[in-house]
């Protein structure tokens, strides 16, 4: 069946999607309805239930699976789904919710071993130790969660694929650049934004919790970095240096990061993270645009739309 | 005898003066000269020594006292002082280097009865535990040390004197706004600028520590108080509030802190370390100024000049 | 009765309360409705009255009393009256408009007591005449107008309050910082948003007048002490100090001060308006959240939302 | 004689100059020396006069009418003059200080009769009497001053010269643009730059006066059109709209204007402004660049350099 | 008959529109309606079209013309057409599409003479040929064309009527700052929004082409000029300036000028064309406000909104 | 011989140079001299000539090599040459130009062989055949000249040595994310600086060309590939995705680009210039500073100076 995200207007739909937030409304003329947000592994879609009294504000809560008919309108050029039924799933329809989670391409196991592949490389003994404590620590959240709330990664094991893409192209690069120091580029990615396991509130439907907020993912993973060392007896510059590649990785002060970065690794750090974020969002936009014409607009570049050229469809035949 | 910098164009020099800096420059002939920085209680002056070979740059390294002769002149709009005599003082002169340097205008016995004081004042014992713990683990350097390299405060126990300062602000300010909690905004003050103990590298002629350089005061302060927590044992709230308090306390991500005030008593700890450090910046300038003229331009006031106006001496007859 | 802005959720209402501002609208169906802003001394809140023909919007214009019935529900995360009954007040319900406004904690006669022992401590004659010359000039209004028409201190003698929370301060900060001239910096505090009483049209509901919008408080004020000095036969340099100290009190070209303080006091005055306004925002959004939870965002605090630690009602306990 | 800017490296130099500024400053050999800026009309280069004493200092004081001797030498991409002889001028040498002082290219008479033109064309009483009021009040230093300290119209008349000028533009700009309010702009142009003559000191070597510091000539000006209307017994409408034109004209908050233009004849006083200044500062530079070649960069104008094409000099021909 | 845009709530509406754009909405209600634009001459106004199906989507494209009855009311603030009845027009109700555009005040022949005009006074050979080339080349649509799609000269034959307006300006500033080079500059307003003819897609309802969104319309013309120059086979300096002139006038970088103003006639484009842009839309929304009052924020205007004096009124009387 | 950029103050030089730049000067004792700029493959030195008359001047103008005898020396925290002796050499000496110039670390052979095969991938003939007309058309000066005049690839076949680099890193990046299209971004990345072979004057001692500062490598480079097309006559999209990835790869207007990318690649293209061109800065800089220490203070990396960890040195032992 074809993902929700990718129907056109007019297209009719009568499948399971699972419900990923619900708000009361009123309307104009005094009625209550609810606004839903469904998703399946594609993404997600907007839908009105009218006249939705308390009840259904009880049956339709977030993390719930339904069974939904209706068809697909376009409404201030965004596509919605315009019900016609819906029922909250039940045992016998034998779905369960992570058939609709989106997920990353690769499976935990695939990822888990190409980590460890990464840190097996390593030469320098005081950034393996801290990496592989820090790895074990956190394993299981750091394979599960997303690397954000939206805009890139927003999805289950989003962190891990991030980190291992980052890691393939780091491989590239020190190649290219021998003069970058593998360990502590390879190091400085896998924790990067491992802080965001305490920054976030779970795999699924995060949100930020009170540490998150007041810390954030950053200054936590410094003060991780500060108690692996402590406990595996280390007192090194190369505590400082990692500690410094988290600080840095958000490249200004005004964008979080209050020391710029001072090693080249931890500037090359902040172009991979970069680069790889970027391309998850202008992919999953641009996969889902016309040839010849344009994208959505991206708040998060710039509130920019781009453009599908012919020649990508032209090519491929 | 007048302080070094409240002399005139034109006044005679014969004194003491200790170096506080000294680099070695060729003429635009090809001769080489020593440009010295002298400096007394009062602040410092430069001077040139003209055809200074390898024995002068030995002799007048930083630190050393002098006897010095000369008069002051006028370069550029700065006064200087023209050298004709110059040798290092012997034991004989009786002359220590205390005698030299600028220091707080409290003892350090009276700052720590005050400090010990306000911690008393506490009623949270989480709050009063951790700031007490700290205090007393970097007791001597927080005693000691400046508050900046430049600036304000950057005298002998500056820090201190800059903390306690501020602490009597917040006194005041917890009694005419009575919803701001006064354990957590004194602890606040009293541990927010400590990382500096280990972010400089002494507390005269201090330079910046590689700590200091790739992580920071804010950030070294957030790590030491989730330490402290960890030796105390405790675990509750407070001491997330505490870390905010640090890492918020410049007030902007463009001036350093990877998060903005979240707590209202992080946003007045901010305001008090502003109000202290401007008030000791202006009052330094406009006090060796005469009335109806306008001091130099200070950088770290937006590069403004100040006036002087003539009612304050004439207010004061 | 509990004020009506810290009712919660599912809470009926049934009191007087004062129309603030009333809106016509036409649903998407086409029918006329009118949006109604109540308030009382606690803040407002918003209420649709459906169905609402000219013979309403005759009845409900702002300024009017009413007595209304309903309920108290959430809509996108702000609260709601929803309405079931209304009526204009009538004389024999006993309530008047001074009921229903905020109105600042301290009376007018304290205030102007106040006031006037401030200006009594003056030493320069000058300041002290210009002072009370155009104190006495605006007395009524001055008393009476808001601070501003939104955001801190915008009900009745806000101005008048806001005045002499800023001059304790002051007192504080002269002992304080003793090269601070004293009656520069009260004149200064107490004459700052004098020209809001002409700036403003009312001291309820107040709108910008046409002078208000062409010239702005600070340079009706400027031209408001070169007349007292012209009418009093003054010229002096206090005059200028005076006039700079108004135009400065902004801190910044781009907050609409066309110079930036060229005085020490015209600094601290800009500092002490941004904490007693900033400290009066903060405390109305905090002391309405619950222990745990974040405020609204805040607009003019850089649209920040602030964190209530739990610990503040833990210590109460 | 070609004007002393028009020279070029190697040209000799024998003639009377004016001292425009001079410095005193010491070799880094310990030799005292002065820096002499001199001036004609057509501008001013800079000269050293070396191993010069007191006696030096006190024969060439600012204002000081010299006779020179030397060449022209390029150093770091300006020219200089190296000076071979110098000697005060004396009686018998029958120079005078205006000979040496850039002028406006019209004389006081011819634009006084246009200034005079131009209000006789107004319409609206009240305008055309206050700006008839200020102009009588301030005619000499007016139409003697210079329009700024360096930039632009920095010469005797350069007020005056500038306000003609924006005049004239304006005056097609109301047949183009015929919304426009004719005595509003003609007024606003008058009036805009008057405060300047309170700003500085005097029509030659002006510097900031007191006053012009810390209140700057929008903020005299607008006193002093209220100034004027209490004078004329006027209370109406167009004063708040000339004192809105004179405190709008830098046209934003960062530019110095409190308010930003509200009227029409505001944000066109500010292009007029605007565009004359910048003309005449284009024009300089270019002037005295040859064909093919770049103008020195100017700091007023974005620090951009100025292309000087060789059709200028082909057309020409 | 009034133009749509000059009526005032209450008034009743009868009389032939022209749909400028239609939305398809959904009500709370789950009903579909249309959002229609209507403009005559006079502007544009917004309608809603309730339980509109199908039927009415096809019926009431943009473009069409119908006959509507009506009544103007207000919707925040915003003047909306409240619809009674509409039809479509038909051949017998004799009404073309050419009746509801605005269009320049002067007729395409009138411009295109004057525009001849100006070419026939340029001097140089090569600017003259290349500009007429260019102009022939794009004739038609060059006479036609909006000059923008929104905020200014947004009418048919919009482009010439800026182009000639900027002309008459820069004909009085070439006598008045005779070092400007006129053929430059006359050239430089001719050409400059050339390249909207390929930018836009049409003289009616013009939205951006393909190229118009990727290159924009200055690379497009720099590179007509390129090509021009080819086809006249003309190899010399005035081309560059040509494309230079072109290049710069939007003024700066961040205005989409990829260099900025490097010669006098390029900086003296660019405040003409500010000039006429910013006079066009001030003027139109101060027509359509009544004295004492204030326009509607002009986005495109920093968002201000402007005021419209008494005097205005008055002195026309 | 070790580069003359590895030398340490104290070192004793004694060999051929080339003489890269040379200024006058005159000496505040009036006397004058030559500041000249030696280079050799590993960089460039400064070195004072005294008592430099006109003969030196003559001898020693830019793109000269000398013999040169003397030491190191420290001033102002960077290396001077402190000069002994010096000649020109003459042709008994047997050296060339080429000898002392920095130059890639690939041969023009192995670069354009590497080009040749990214073209001969390109499976779009559209693509392929512009980029293949545009290298064939520039091919010698694109291999021989810098990427720019200053901060990275500023040497002998610096632009296609960059290009290079860049394909390897695209070739990578295709495959990582395989929706990006290969031949638009080779293309792109082959042609994105070629109009610096206009932009400059000279694979050597590169200036700015009157074109490169009017129009600018990027303009420049969008006429060119429109020039291609319509020699091949090609009209196609194709060569609009082409312009615009020349137009955008500065990424931002303030950067350059008048437009910012809206394709994907464009977007890719912008990083991995980025990429490289900061790689290579931030190299050089720290291969020259030892472990533990700071580099210099680099202006195009915002000015930050650049950590060397110890564990560089330690962890290749």
């Amino acid at each position: 069946m074809k993902g929700i995200t990718f129907l056109n207007p007019g297209d009719p739909v009568d499948q399971y999607l699972l419900i990923k937030q619900m708000t009361k409304g009123v309307t104009t003329a005094g009625k209550p309805f609810l606004t839903l947000i469904f998703q399946d592994r594609s993404g997600d879609i907007e839908a009105k239930l009218w006249d939705a009294g308390d009840e259904e504000e009880r049956k339709y809560q977030p993390q719930t699976i339904v069974k939904v008919a209706g068809d697909i309108h376009n409404y201030r050029g965004k596509n919605q789904l315009r019900l016609k039924q819906i029922r909250p799933a039940s045992a016998q329809d034998n779905v369960k919710m992570g058939d609709f989670l989106e997920t990353a391409p690769l499976s935990v196991e695939e990822m888990s071993e190409e980590l460890t592949q990464y840190i097996f490389e390593m030469k320098n003994p005081v950034i393996q130790r801290i990496t592989r404590h820090l790895l074990k620590k956190y394993q299981k959240p750091f394979m599960e969660f997303p690397a954000a709330t939206k805009n890139h990664h927003e999805f289950v094991s989003g962190l891990a694929y991030h980190v291992v893409s980052m890691l393939r192209m780091a491989k590239f690069l020190v190649e290219q650049y021998p003069s970058l120091n593998k360990d502590l580029l390879y190091a400085g990615i896998i924790l990067h934004d491992m802080g965001k396991v305490k920054e976030l509130s779970a795999a699924v439907s995060a949100t930020y919790t009170i540490e998150g907020n007041l810390l954030g993912h950053i200054s936590i993973m410094v003060n991780e970095i500060a108690e692996a060392a402590k406990e595996l007896e280390i007192d090194s510059e190369e505590v400082l240096l990692l500690q410094h590649m988290i600080l840095s990785h958000h490249g200004k002060a005004e964008w979080g990061s209050p020391k710029p970065p001072m090693l080249m690794e931890a500037e090359m750090l902040h172009y991979i993270d970069n680069i790889d974020a970027k391309m998850i969002m202008m992919d999953r936009v641009i996969s889902r645009t016309n040839s010849g014409e344009y994208t959505e607009r991206v708040f998060a570049l710039e509130n920019r739309s781009f453009y599908r050229p012919h020649m990508y469809d032209q090519d491929k035949s």
